[in-house]
């Protein structure tokens, strides 16, 4: 018996205080989206494996619980990542010529942790910008991102700035096998100057060279000035650097308050972004709470090649950043028959209020609510005192 | 390819507009619970399977999904209904002496649909109310329930009523076997008097006669007194029968515009429930929207025996059921680096305002929003005007 309530590792249930918190910061977040023109979807928890892993990669495989559909016989996936599932919606459902803005906010679910302390079902808050390949969408997702995390309460953000074309522009036409290629990337993101130089030996020395400057190039927005000086000046480089010039100066210009940084080796999710990419940083804060960036093949394994940028954060761990916010305070009310206790009742809850209800015998019992006021009866009437 | 986007049977996206009214729901419902003073919980999706299933016998067991567990090699399940979970909250972590209102909403899971059109993936609400086993936490489930339909749009709500108490009271003394009393409760629910009689048929012949009686004991709130006069008078049967007039007097008294029918033979989780059950239907519809009743020993298992009385729905049936409400209307703004452009465009969205900016190059698309107002330059400011 003593194991029926114990829960599996790195999975928790969230207890009133924090659960919340967190329902209150999924609306705050969700209507953030909608003001700037996001609308909602829900995909499912369960999909056929193929489809929800289509040109995700190993990295996602790993990370999804796999079940046999007893209907079909079929492979099913739990949902590791929303934003393939979201992707397959652009694509085949609302089929839209135009931009499509969506987000989307629920549970997914990971075979294994992604840190000691980490939980294997985060739930992805995420909003995604299809059809415009331009770097004002790439804006959009940055800034919608900044105002949401300051409405939900985050100070002295830290905007850090990457992109995937770097590496890809330093290596230029040197084909690296796939695993190779991750190894190299992983080395980079850890500044293992070491590991760098170990899987870049069958390379040519200016590229070697070229990556190890990468590897330095991280720091605040003068590292684009050092950048242009030290790394090839070829297409995919310079047009990195340039996209990242002119997303710091519109950002700089609409929030002088956040700092913005940039790591020019820092990959996550290399095989996936396509340009430009982000992570929002609560000062002090050593893991992102928020990545994002312009991933434009997303929507290609279901047919429809169209660029896209987004981002997506998990609120269980942005609940843990935020200061707790007090519950609103509550009335205590008998239980009574009196027609009139009733009606004043329902009249407070019609008006938003909380009312709770003291059942017969229970008068001695702490309420889990604070509860400031009192229904009382005075003067043949119910009304309202201060406790 | 053909194959990678269809979705498994029984499992669908939600589109922008249902999404939106789900979420919409959503909030209405967490919020009147509130005003009841209930707490919000968020049990995980997947537990270790003597957890998810003890003491809830087979019929979950059959609609949950299993997996193992790499980490630990045990045995998982994906929650097919959060009731049992929220039990074990009450009974372990929380822990309380007194009287504990709880209430969740989120998705949960079924191997099979539970009927032609159901999804295997409902989004569930619910209420709990645990430690009072007087009338009183009934009721408020009852009034809750009815409050929250009614908010979210349903009218002409019929309440369903009838108690678990009967069927044991009439059989008294005399044992089933688990499966047959499986059989002869479904026929029952099917008023499937045949049936009744053959499953009842090792039973004496007053107690086969009483089962037969109760089958046609639905209909009015005149069916209790039927019930007085042809039902035998033991303790259990009297018991339900002055609960039922004890709850229909108070419904009657604060919902006039309910009607209240009574089915003393339909019995839905009839090993789960422990006294009254009700359900609520929307006038014309066949299935239930809600369903609940009181289940005094969901926390048996977790060792500690609690008076638990809630009730449950699926957000997804119940937005089916309901009118489609309108978008609030939008604004369109051009994209510019004008900073008084994009103040405004942010001052617009503070005030909650959706503002759809048409990035460079989109403008012949068409929006998705209705948008109702243009931002515009006029005399040297930015000024909203009608579309």
């Amino acid at each position: 018996m003593a194991s029926a309530w114990l829960l599996p590792e790195h999975i928790a249930d969230v207890l009133p205080s924090q659960a919340r918190r967190i329902e209150e910061l999924r609306r705050e977040l969700l209507d953030m989206a909608r003001t700037y023109g996001c609308e909602l979807v829900m995909p499912p928890m369960l999909e056929h494996l193929d489809s929800l892993l289509s040109g995700t990669g190993q990295a996602l495989d790993l990370k999804t619980f796999k079940l046999v559909d007893q209907l079909s016989g079929r492979s099913l996936g739990l949902r590791a990542d929303t934003t393939p599932q979201v992707a397959r919606i652009d694509a085949h459902l609302l089929n839209r010529a135009g931009v499509t803005r969506l987000c989307y906010c629920g549970p997914v679910l990971h075979t294994r942790a992604e840190g000691l302390t980490a939980t294997r079902e985060p739930l992805q808050f995420g909003v995604e910008i299809y059809g415009h390949a331009g770097l004002e969408a790439d804006l959009e997702a940055q800034e919608l991102a900044i105002d949401a995390m300051q409405r939900a309460g985050l100070t002295r953000l830290v905007l850090d700035l990457g992109d995937a074309r770097l590496v890809r522009g330093v290596l230029g036409d040197h084909a690296l096998s796939e695993d190779r290629l991750n190894a190299l990337v992983a080395a980079m993101a850890a500044k293992d100057a070491a590991g760098v130089a170990a899987f870049s030996n069958e390379l040519p020395d200016d590229v070697v060279a070229a990556l190890q400057t990468l590897l330095r190039l991280y720091g605040g927005v003068e590292v684009l000035a050092d950048a242009r000086r030290a790394l090839p000046a070829n297409a995919l480089v310079t047009a990195a650097l340039d996209d990242l010039d002119w997303l710091i100066h519109h950002l700089r210009a609409s929030y002088p308050d956040v700092r913005i940084g940039v790591d020019l080796a820092d990959l996550p999710g290399f095989g996936y972004y396509s340009g430009v990419r982000f992570a929002l940083y609560a000062e002090g804060g050593t893991d992102a709470v928020l990545r994002g960036g312009r991933y434009d093949e997303v929507g290609a394994v279901f047919g429809r090649r169209r660029p896209a940028v987004g981002f997506s954060l998990d609120l269980k761990t942005l609940v843990g950043l935020i200061p707790a916010t007090s519950l609103r305070a509550a009335v205590r009310a008998p239980w009574g028959e009196d027609p009139d206790l009733r009606a004043a009742v329902r009249r407070l809850r019609e008006q938003g209020e909380t009312v709770v209800c003291v059942l017969p015998g229970h008068d001695q019992e702490n309420d889990e609510f604070e509860c400031d006021r009192e229904l009382v009866q005075a003067g043949g009437q119910w009304v309202l005192r201060s406790l």
